[in-house]
Formats: C-alpha cells, sequence, structure tokens
C-alpha cells in the first residue's frame, strides 16, 4: 500500500483548452510502481480548471474554448466581482461547471485512459501565469 | 487495507440519461468486504459521462436531455468538431460539463448514497453503442 | 494507512452558495493524524452540490447564484418534473452541473488548498432545509 504526493508548476499556458497528460506522466515515474490505484489531480486555483476529454483533434479544444465563452460570456452585464477585467468572475464559473481536480484509474502502472481521453487544463483568464497542481498516487 | 478493480462494459443505451446503479452493484460482490472506503467509477470514452441524481422519477431523465440539448446546441453552427455528426462536437461538451468519473462512499458493504440518489450513464451520442467503465475500491 | 469516515449534517442554509470549509474542517480533528492522504466529501441529495471556489469575496457567490439562474432559468417551460415547484427540476440540473462531490488533497495534516479556494455548499432549492454530508479520509 503506497501513497505518494508531489506538486507540479506547469508552464505558463495562453487563455484555452490544453493537454497536460505528458506533463502529469512525466512528473510521476512513481507511477509505475502501483499495480491498482488511483490518481487524483487537483489544481490550486479558482480560475484554471481540469477536465478528461478527446485527445487527438485540436479542434476540439478549440470549439471548447468558443463554447464556454458563450455559455459564461463576457459581454454579459450581471457580474458584480470583475476587478480584474472581463475575464474574472467568467473564469470564476467555468471552474466551476469543469471543476477542480480529475481522478483517474491506474492499472499496471499505467494511467487507464480510454485510447481518446487526456487531461485538460483549463486555463480561463486571459494571463494565468504558472499554474501549480498537486498530483496524489495511491494503490497497491 | 484493500484495493479492487476491474472493467464492466454495459449494454448500448438510447441517447439521453440512464440509471446504472444496479448494474454497478451486481458488478462488485467485493463492496461486501469493505466496511469503510470508497469507490470510484470512471467512463472511458469523451462522448458520454457520468453524474449521480434522482432516481425515482423519469421525468427527471428526460428534463436532464432536453436541458442538456439547449445548453449544448446541435443547432448552433460555431462548431468545428463535426466530422462525426451533429452530436459530435456537442458530446464532447456535454461530457465535461457532467464529466467522466464520480466517488462514491462505502459504508459497511454497500454505497453510502442519499436515499434519492442513483448513478447515471449520460450518453451524449446518438448511437453511442456499449461503454466501458473501469471500478476501482478500496477502504478496509 | 488509515480510513476514516463521519457524516456530518450542516445547519439549514438559504438558496445561494456558501463557504463551508471550516464546519468540515471542525468536524475532523482525524485530519492533523494525515501525512499524506485525501478527503473526499460527498453531499447525499440531488437538489444541492459542492463545488471548490473562490474564498474571499462574497460578491463571487452571489454572482454564481445569478448566472446559475441564467444558465438554468426557472422561466423556461420545458421542465415536466415540477411537482415541488419552479425550483425542484432546475435544483437537479444545476446539481449535476455542479457535482455531488469534491476531493481534496491532505498534506501534512492540512487540507492542501489553493490560498484563494474553499468549499462551498451550493443550495439550488427555495427552502432545503439541513444537508447530510459523507466525508471519507484516507492515508498515511
Amino acid at each position: 500500500m503506497k501513497y505518494f504526493q508531489k506538486e507540479l508548476s506547469l508552464k505558463p499556458r495562453t487563455r484555452g483548452f490544453h493537454l497536460i497528460t505528458r506533463d502529469i506522466i512525466a512528473a510521476l515515474p512513481e507511477l509505475g510502481d502501483l499495480n491498482t490505484g488511483l490518481l487524483h489531480v487537483h489544481i490550486k486555483h479558482t480560475s484554471a480548471s481540469l477536465t478528461i476529454n478527446e485527445n487527438a483533434d485540436p479542434t476540439v479544444r478549440e470549439d471548447f474554448e468558443t463554447h464556454f465563452n458563450l455559455l459564461v460570456s463576457e459581454e454579459e452585464n450581471h457580474y458584480q466581482h470583475t476587478f480584474e477585467g472581463p475575464d474574472d468572475m467568467t473564469s470564476h464559473i467555468k471552474a466551476s461547471l469543469l471543476g477542480p481536480s480529475v481522478t483517474i484509474p491506474v492499472t499496471k502502472g499505467h494511467l487507464n485512459l480510454g485510447v481518446w481521453q487526456g487531461v485538460y487544463l483549463c486555463e480561463h483568464r486571459n494571463h494565468g501565469g504558472s499554474r501549480k497542481l498537486v498530483l496524489t498516487l495511491h494503490g497497491t
């Protein structure tokens, strides 16, 4: 039975949806020690989020950005919390719609994702900077 | 301390929201061995998702389908990723709004859900086919 | 290796988004016993939900309420499941958009959240009453 935890600082990304599966795997050589378990990935921010979606076609990630900008539009005037600009409150709402963490099965030393699944960093701010993740791995 | 993991192939469901709590419990006789723990259920697809909601009235599940078709409408023309039809990109977006996994407390050999809670398979495609889950159970 | 689980009944809150990080920590003196682990918080209801977001400015939580009332409007007439009033079906949909549980890293006896992160109870009903949580803590 093992628990392993580490923090990972991602390089800054532009606003939008970005594949970070490789960043996570590269940070976790300990994955290979687990036969059966789970990986929890948590983002320590409230204006960026994590999800799992299609890992191949870049237009999927562009369409995510387009659609979330319609679902939570910066053009609307009902937001009070806009101290840091029009992308402030909208980023908080997008972050909770997608969520601050993902949990992924680990099987025989590998993330047991579907063949089309990848982990996305969802950067909702225009200038979000580096984002910090906490990776928690546990299993046998 | 135990970790137990298995894959479960669900029978194909029509587009919409479906209760699968019984499918999950039927696949997990090992639940009875745990006094305290968690069950993680992950779907290995990017156009179907999992959530937990009302387990009794079928109109709740119909209203979910209606409302998600408005939130992520196939009538809009801002999607690029529509190779597989108008239900292609919309399914990816719905999948991330709801999420690819649920984690459920296990108490004295049973899923510790509220009396009105059930696990939903959210099938966003017109012809999604059989969907694969990874069930990971751990606890004491 | 430890697993610890308890139920927590929250005092009733008004409709809207409420910080409950302190309620959770106050209920869990056992947090201090863990060096590395995870806390899973599950709400046993289908018309209230949990998320993690900004923990300082109350207008963030007011903007959440305003925006979710637009995303899932009580003014629309496509809902069938409205036996308990116009806030019935809309609450179920909001609950699944945000989700019934959060998982938080535990590090050296503390919740390892970002400095701006807090846990929200999202009360979607006009009169939701007391809500029950299941807290499951595990780690080393």
